[in-house]
């Protein structure tokens, strides 16, 4: 299985490492052939090297296009050594043995990213260079291919031994090879295809993708969805490092959609932002905004100002929907700081994505769930590739990314009044058009006070997200008044208990709960009864008195009844596509509800 | 830019069309150079033909591994014509320009198909064609490269002009030629990556995809969104046809989810069956189970015996929530008969997906929604690959497919008693899980009598599904109560907007309606006024009737009151995967509401 190590080939783009692994060739007696830079880099450092031209005795010529595509270079990589037909054959051509190729090519898509020409980027394209590393990989049982710096460490340490390579390490290296080769060709293939296109929207004649494994995951989707992994394109690193914890394929979704609303949340309004995910969709998201009296009360908040805004940002997302957020997956648009791992820490949570953390912070979150709470860090200056690209039953789906960035500026003008929508409501909109934007749809989202406080995700009636969504608004808005946080609960129950306990009478409903369902709820209060139901005079008091409540719709209305929902839960701003045959019913309705609405033409479905 | 062709060098692996392509290259005096079984054929066919051992001066050795890999062949390939050193050094070197090649590779993955060994794979790695495929597409602005059958009457049409090819068809055939090469390489690198794996489920250390494009799109999720496009793998044939229509990006993200849904549908329980699909989700999915009176009334069937079992699964889909199903996407699992097609005809819909349309039915949809009604076809027996890929903000996710299909033998065992699950129960259940197979997570699924009657889909919180489908189901079960179905509306109204209004009706609330609201539905009635809301009583009555409802979850029950809930909603028989810490309590729960239920292990999250 091992192979000793006689002659060797050098030809390399990239020169790192070069002169050490042709030294340590030397000490091995092994004799270097060469072309052009790599064969004048191994002699700058004192090192004999034969030009393959002296070799193949074929003058090099046409600028350099056919030096190594010759018999006595392939012949002498391609052989089958102890094979007495081909022992004889190569002996009488004169062809000599080449035990080791060591060869890389110039990155392709460096060349086109310079903006050279297409004749230029054409005359880049390299034959030789492939046609011997193929030659190599394929005969790995007798030939050592090396293709990357990082591989002359085990080549050297191989060499230093025996003067050999074991056959496993020339089968991983091959397999190397022809990596690096597909990936080579992948990436001319397509750079050529897209050269024949006419317009500058068209979709690729060719898409190509060439991935290396990036991080195996336990499974997919579900347990019986096995194998599962991330990958990243062959010879990129990529965009994020996971800190703590083995993320699975589901966090993984979540992070990612959960870090691009953060990120846009961030660069859109300049505040330090917060989301909280499940099942690819937020839960909730908030900005570091400073929190009022009766939010603080109904978050359980002692001492707001002891919060960092990036702890307040979570807090609001948190508390958008706590039941929902149970075992979510966070996202911080910042460095998380300490007093914010804190507040995730007394969270039932499964992980975070960040574009970093404080040494502090991450020692909190590194020692939640048992050391099994997942930290990601991001880069937040990565931008991924405009196509993006998945299958659906085996069919390839590719579509430019969602890149459109919601600002400022897509809510300014009020179409209900044709004037400027009110400052104070600008904000709050574009945090609930982020949030849309990253949730399934079809989708609707309140906010307001620099927090999203109703998601309606998932739904195929456009107006059943918006009572799904008003559903939690009324939920959350009933939270803080008197009726609920005065609710007389047993001593001792936990803080998420309460809370659930409270949302739970808000439901109501109780003259429908089946005995043991009523004992269980009874058995919460002090009193050991559930005090009787808000009635519905008193929850339309208490609804009657939310106001300035933002919308942001991912589509359009289709019809007006759209805002009469929205009304009933305080809604004074609107965000919406705009577009539909009932635009003009739609903005009548809204006028007579005293509403704005900004109609910006953006549609943001998400799937 | 038109180049003569002189000299053409053929070597294929597919021999379809090479005798014409020689004999037209002939007539044109075109001098032609061939290797082994591709000369073998020209000779056969009475052609006059060097051989490449013999032009070269270099004798076929090493079982032909080298034969072109030598100056002689791509020099002649890769010198630049016209240029004065260039033509000098070949006139010297003896070498012969040559103008045309024509190479195709002999596909990788057949070999591999064949069940070969390493070795035999190894060795059908093609060394010499990719890299003379590679020399004439880099030359291609002289040299014209030919690498599939399809493109030979092209070429012999440009021959048979002016014994030329233009410059247009030369870089169209070496983009060709280039994405042929990246393919086969793609091919073997992703081979040889998985031959170092050692477990059965690792993910491989390597991905690649090759993909042409299928079918540009107008856009993708959005209409800014561009471009976007269906691709497939190279060389292949996708498994559908468009018969009408052009769909846009969410059409066939929906088409091929409720195509596999109403597949594994017909598969596990033999009979047909519809689903009707909007955002990604299922509305409504049914069986062809007859209806029965009730049912026909609500769904206003004058002639339920005049329906095939395909139309009755079609009303069945549609009607479990007709609101939500407006303007869906439909997949049936039969070839759509007439009598379906009648029925779609009359329903506001996007499109169709099913294995085939009769003539007269394939009439009737084509002339819908003004032509644009989208038909797709699909390959009933088609298998996607095991391993599917997607990309969310440039990060790579692969898992293996959701093949776990979902049977009778999942809903045999009711863990409550320990027993045998009743036999009616187990065809909705198996409805029901399958349903909820397809449906965005979280999600709960209601179904009884063969159909779909509650989807609950896309929640952050399991019970908020259940509430959610819930909800549904009482909408579906009172909207063929005579309470209902009486109301009084004005002649004139259509179909569409009694369901409307009658669905409206029962969310009731109406105390909370805006005076323009509450007027324009005070006017859809006789008397002017709509009627008394149903109380809380009559409801509770109502629903009270309601039974034998099957249930699937898409994950386990993490508390017990998602059975209290399921209770109110006449749930008898429940699916789900079981494993969460609560099971106990769970079937405790389950058992004081005298339900059974199946714990199969199978956990169906979707994204």
């Amino acid at each position: 299985d091992s192979v000793p190590i006689k002659r060797a080939l050098l030809s390399v783009s990239d020169k790192t490492g070069l002169v050490e692994l042709g030294k340590a060739l030397a000490a091995k007696n092994v004799e270097l052939l060469s072309t052009g830079g790599t064969a004048k880099a191994l002699r700058a450092a004192g090192l004999t090297v034969q030009d393959v031209a002296d070799y193949t005795g074929f003058p090099e010529m046409l600028g350099g296009r056919v030096k190594t595509l010759h018999p006595k270079v392939h012949g002498g990589i391609m052989y089958v050594r102890g094979n007495a037909e081909h022992e004889a054959s190569v002996k009488e051509a004169g062809i000599k043995g080449i035990d080791l190729v060591v060869l890389n090519l110039y990155a392709f898509e460096a060349t086109v990213a310079k903006g050279s020409d297409f004749e230029t980027c054409v005359e880049n394209v390299d034959i030789g260079g492939p046609s011997m590393l193929r030659s190599s990989a394929k005969n790995h049982r007798y030939v050592t291919i090396a293709t990357a710096p990082s591989q002359y460490a085990e080549l050297i340490s191989a060499l230093n031994k025996d003067g050999c390579t074991p056959y496993s390490l020339r089968k991983k290296f091959a397999a190397a090879a022809f990596a690096h080769s597909a990936r080579y060709d992948a990436t001319i293939a397509s750079w050529f295809a897209g050269q024949l296109a006419n317009e500058p929207d068209a979709a690729p004649a060719l898409l190509t993708r060439s991935c290396e494994l990036s991080r195996p995951l336990k499974y997919g989707n579900n347990p019986h969805q096995k194998p599962a992994a991330l990958y990243r394109p062959l010879g990129s690193t990529e965009p994020f490092r996971v800190r703590n914890g083995a993320p699975g394929y589901i966090n993984m979704l979540d992070a990612f959609n959960a870090f691009q609303l953060v990120r846009e949340l961030r660069k859109a309004l300049d505040l330090p932002a917060a989301a909280s995910f499940k099942h690819v969709s937020p839960a909730g998201a908030g900005l570091g905004v400073a929190l009022n009296a009766s939010e603080c009360k109904a978050y359980d908040i002692a001492d707001p100002a002891s919060l960092t805004p990036l702890a307040t940002a979570y807090v609001r997302a948190r508390q958008a929907d706590p039941l929902c957020s149970f075992g979510d997956f966070a996202a911080l648009s910042d460095v998380v700081d300490e007093n914010t791992a804190l507040v995730l820490k007394k969270e039932v949570s499964d992980g975070i994505i960040a574009p970093g953390f404080e040494p502090k912070a991450l020692e909190i979150l590194s020692a939640k769930k048992g050391g099994k709470f997942v930290c990601v860090e991001v880069d937040p200056d990565y931008t991924p590739p405009t196509l993006e690209y998945r299958e659906v039953y085996g069919v390839g789906f590719a579509q430019k990314r969602n890149d459109r960035e919601i600002t400022l500026d897509d809510v300014k003008t009020d179409e209900v009044k044709k004037g400027p929508m009110p400052p104070d409501a600008q904000r709050d909109l574009v945090l609930a058009a982020i949030t849309a934007k990253y949730t399934q749809s079809n989708s609707i989202c309140f906010a307001r006070g620099g927090q999203v406080v109703g998601v309606g995700a998932g739904q195929q009636s456009r107006v059943d997200c918006v009572k799904l969504a008003g559903k939690k608004v009324a939920t959350w808005w009933l939270r803080q008044s008197e009726d609920v946080l005065a609710l007389p609960f047993v001593a001792g129950l936990k803080r998420q208990q309460k809370v659930n306990a409270r949302v739970q009478y808000l439901e109501g409903g109780f003259d429908s709960y089946a005995p043991q369902e009523k004992a269980a709820f009874d058995k919460l209060f002090a009193s050991g009864t559930c005090p009787p139901e808000l009635t519905s005079s008193r929850r339309a008091e208490l609804l009657g008195q939310l106001t300035g409540v933002s919308l942001a719709s991912d589509a359009f209305f289709p019809f007006p009844d759209n805002m009469d929902v929205a009304a009933k839960f305080g809604v004074k701003y609107v965000v919406q596509a705009g577009g539909s045959v009932q635009d003009e019913a739609v903005l009548a309705c809204a006028r007579g509800h005293g509403m704005a609405m900004a109609m910006n033409g953006i549609r943001l479905f998400h799937h």
